[in-house]
């Protein structure tokens, strides 16, 4: 059967050589886009950046939500996406961002994020206060554009409870957000060098 | 036994007679605060407010929620909130009012919206596109503001699907959202009775 | 005014007389329906339980959900419902549950439980491992059969985090339980008294 | 560059050879659970396998989840997930599966079903009545257990409403459905390709 699929063998392995010297010079690209007040967020943006640039070949870069630019969100391969919960879900800012990306930059048209590997995160006050559907939130705007979510093992993205019972962002939650983030890198490498 | 009670039946009598000339006096008023750009989450709202004041005693006002003053949401005895979808979820702008609502205005320390009455409602483009979603943002935004929630039977609000299949607010949907006004109006009238 | 009303008023006094005395004369019941496993969630139930029966006339119960019946539920002025969270969301037997009373109890088509008050509660092993998402589902159900809702102050139930950081349920949470029972009580007191 | 690189880029190239003989020897393999009690559930799992199926190297196969085995997710390259709207949620026997999948077969601990690829589908009788509450209750489940989760352009899962306004699974619906099969196969194929 090898034999009778020689000439497609061949020209898959060059296909793939190809692809794998594509991959090699060009490192997968992680974008942390977040929005912090207070710099909870911020903390847990690094975190998860510090994670994914643990990865060979992958760079990573935090920016706050409202610098993020088309031409950031094009060059991504991963995306991260985090809020601090306010009165019970996202951010404002990160809802008028998700607006940002489908009309200004034209991202729902030209479904330019489709196949990016996404991951959020959250910081709130108090336990059960919002994390969790401030992250639904921004899943299901990932989602939306077309991009392949990743989560932490049993939860749906990286949080930490910055006020009550301990302030700010623990090393326990760091750890979950550098997990969260070197996750998000090793699928997104995946999908990159399994593209055809 | 009512013997025995009759000096605290006598006073509670008193009470709930100047209860009930307080509860005529003084009609159920009905907010209806929404944010609207093509006009179909405004006809939501215009509807459930119909709904509302069709009731007994109710007076139920429409408000762009970017309008909405410290002193609207004071005089409400029941708050609808609506919100088209965008991007799977609510508009930042509805989002943006949630923390105007508690930090500008003051109602998370106040605890001025406690025990009033609330009910949501969302206009989105396509079926199950993040109506649902958007409703819980709203919900959670009331709720924790220490609103008692009410919702249509079976659902968790009223919700519109103004494209596809067919575009715009159409008659079924409109009568969700007048029902629930309805029902928003009556349970915030039980309430403002059972005030003790 | 008051003149003109006179004989209408005579008689909402007489009627809010009547109210008054079938108010003292039967209590307030809360029923608090959780299912429970390790413990966790029958201690919150019981925390809930023991702030509700601290308002005065108000008896409350609780009741593993399976041995909940359909005459606990008629007899219920106001309903809390707890569930642990497994693999991210309600038990399975909380969700059986909610068809029993649907179905089998008849609760759908004869609406019985409507504007009864409600609230929910949840206990999971890990911070944002779907407590949240627990709580809505629980909360959706009794929405969908008309319950009214209500939650503690900032959140959407009262929750618990058993495993990590610190194991079972510790006194902050039990206070939010307490807290919540005591204001579910007094919300369907208020209800109860308002009925027309 | 190249040049120094050479003997990496030629080992990279076997690797990747056999990579891709391996993945063309092995179809990606995708399964297709669901509950359905009135076989609209199963209508939209029986689109959604042919979707998958029409992907070339793809194999598809529908399993109602009560039969399905830890064979079956272990041979599975991806997985879609379908429930009914029961009561606003998802269906308890989906729940229950969630539970058995975790403990008795084991997963949870194994990690077994990282990095496979998931998908969510659901049907209820009314519009916002549930289906995006079960949804995220199905995409949860799959998350937890470390699935990378993928779905239709613009949602978070394939849905259909099936008594009003319109009866059954109508063909837009099992399009979204198809597509849906389609994307997750293609993205399962990715992932495989992709594995180091």
């Amino acid at each position: 059967m090898i034999g009778r699929m020689f000439p497609q063998i061949r020209k898959l392995g060059v296909l793939l050589l190809l692809a794998g010297l594509s991959a090699m010079a060009e490192p997968v690209r992680v974008l942390v886009a977040y929005h912090s007040q207070t710099g909870n967020t911020k903390q847990m943006a690094e975190a998860l950046a510090a994670g994914a640039a643990s990865v060979e070949d992958v760079s990573a870069t935090t920016k706050s939500i409202e610098t993020v630019s088309k031409q950031d969100l094009e060059e991504a391969d991963a995306i991260a996406l985090g809020s601090p919960v306010y009165m019970g879900d996202a951010a404002a800012e990160v809802r008028a961002a998700m607006v940002r990306w489908s009309v200004e930059f034209g991202f729902w048209d030209s479904r330019g994020l489709e196949n990016k590997v996404g991951a959020v995160f959250a910081t709130g006050a108090m336990p059960s206060n919002g994390k969790e559907l401030t992250m639904m939130s921004l899943a299901t705007g990932l989602l939306q554009f077309g991009v392949v979510l990743v989560s932490p093992y049993g939860s749906l993205g990286a949080s930490a409870t910055t006020y009550k019972p301990d302030p700010g962002v623990d090393e326990a939650e760091s750890k979950i957000a550098r997990d969260l983030g070197r996750r998000l890198a090793e699928v997104a490498g995946r999908m990159k060098r399994g593209a055809e």
